[in-house]
């Protein structure tokens, strides 16, 4: 396949030619990624018009479900839908494609959703890049509502985060034990906090948290955006809280378009992209020199028992090149 | 001087050598830095004995007369202690100097005290890095506490968590309009919050507050070291919180120095400084290319608008080189 055939394929939403596209990004190759950049080129324009919507919360905390649920209800609503994810244990159990397909059952065999798994890949870095790039050719296959998926632990969530409009974390109820997985830092980025699992004998202690948090949540300083982070609660079982999310996120999405911050966003996320992957880059061209792969790994352990100072560590491992 | 005489008169506790070393550091002159270089290499065994404190809070809080309040309560109890401060503001003031020995009239003149206003710099992250060494220096010129405070806005914060073993955020009773200071992200990066001029009749207030702001706290994930964020309440006015304020970080310090992370942190401070700082190299060095400087305005904007992809906008900075 040509480039121009995967750019006519995804304009055309063709679902291989999108798949096949997605392949050539996540590939090591040279000679895929410079079809993978001509095709991203060529497509930059019908990019954008999606909303990206992060996802995150603790395993157990019943993100597919949650996922496949709000899916079905756009979906249905004649929406179309891709979900992509990013998982950096991943890479490890290398079983993402099985387990993605078997966990949205209903969702994988819509024809209007289209879900992805994460890439795999060595570091957080290149995978973020991945499902950037993955975004926007789901965008130019005509999807109009983009989740990216994570798991609230590491740092996968700052880079879901800086690629999304509304970021969405799904919590359980009854405090302390549940937060032990979920980083410091990621209740203050969150535009919607969802207490989810709030059914039967958890519903009283559901609401509650629901309440504590919100009150909690008074107390942060305010978004820029003029966004007042709202706390829902929401159940599978009892099929409550999918719609009214929804409705939430519109709500979000209407304030910001008509104060400018989802315009602005957006442009600030592309310039720190690129920021943040021009660095990468010149890390990288650094970090695979010869003498700096032989001695850095010393350099560091004097630097890390403060044997040696900043200043000098740097000089060491630029004085070889 | 040379470099034996500044090491000499720092290790000897000598004031004068230790201002100069620091004019070293904040100098621009490849020569002066030469020096500092290797004063910093011969004085470091004897850094890191002291306790480092991180307090931030937004202008108007009160900054100034608590940390002078605690620090003549510390000199007092015999303790030698140094203020730094770093003010991305004092920039453009031009004043910070002035400011600084006004602001703590009786700490300046206190012979226990050395007081050391923010150095200026085109970046934060040049002034991080010095105020970073200026620790070092402090410490081998026998100061056991140093205080580093910052401004509760813009990335000063981020900066000065990472150099510290204890961050104390203040803030003021009343929520909502005070908090609008105060970027979101500080709260969850707190050790302890004080509740500030909790005296008169904001102290009903003031106690309200405090109350709450604990409540909240106990909905964030828990801090990986063990310790339960506390909120107290000061007041200079009325003499009160400064003792309590100054047992409580002596409480974190026995915690975390029992069970390990006082030291882990110090050691993960170290190498992420030593990262970040060949990070800031890589990137001069790069973005002082001529090709680059002549197109990097020019791409950015390209990107920015989206215009552009991430990765051909990298390539047509690389390809020039």
């Amino acid at each position: 396949m040509k480039p121009e055939d995967y750019i006519e394929g995804i304009l055309k939403s063709d679902r291989i030619a999108l798949s096949r596209a997605i392949t050539l990004i996540e590939s090591k190759k040279k000679e895929h990624r410079l079809i993978a950049d001509e095709v991203i080129e060529n497509i930059l324009p019908e990019t954008g018009k999606s909303l990206r919507i992060g996802i995150t919360g603790v395993p157990g905390v019943g993100k597919s479900t949650f996922i496949e649920k709000i899916g079905k209800f756009l979906t249905s609503n004649g929406k179309k839908i891709a979900v992509l994810s990013i998982d950096p244990t991943s890479t490890i159990s290398k079983g993402s494609i099985l387990g993605d397909k078997t966990r949205m059952e209903e969702l994988s065999v819509d024809p209007k959703a289209f879900i992805r798994p994460s890439p795999t890949g060595n570091y957080l870095g290149g995978v973020a890049q991945k499902t950037r790039e993955t975004i926007l050719l789901c965008e130019a296959a005509g999807y109009e509502i983009i989740i990216v998926e994570t798991v609230g632990v590491g740092q996968s969530e700052v880079s879901v985060k800086k690629m999304v409009d509304f970021f969405l974390l799904l919590m359980l109820a009854g405090g302390g034990d549940e937060l032990q997985g979920i980083k410091r830092g990621i209740m203050e980025m969150a535009d919607m906090i969802v207490i989810n699992k709030v059914d039967g004998s958890n519903k009283k202690a559901g609401e509650r948290a629901a309440k504590e948090f919100e009150k909690a949540l008074h107390l942060f300083p305010p978004n820029e955006n003029g966004w007042v982070v709202p706390v829902g609660t929401a159940s599978a079982l009892e099929h409550t809280g999918i719609e009214d999310t929804w409705k939430t996120i519109l709500k979000f999405r209407d304030l910001t378009t008509e104060n400018g911050h989802f315009h602005s966003n957006r442009e600030n996320q592309n310039l720190s992209w690129f920021r943040e992957a021009l660095r990468e880059r010149l890390e990288q061209d650094f970090f695979s020199r010869h003498h700096v792969r032989q001695n850095l790994k010393e350099t560091e352990e004097l630097i890390f028992s403060g044997k040696l100072p900043v200043r000098k560590g740097i000089d060491r491992l630029l004085s070889g090149i």
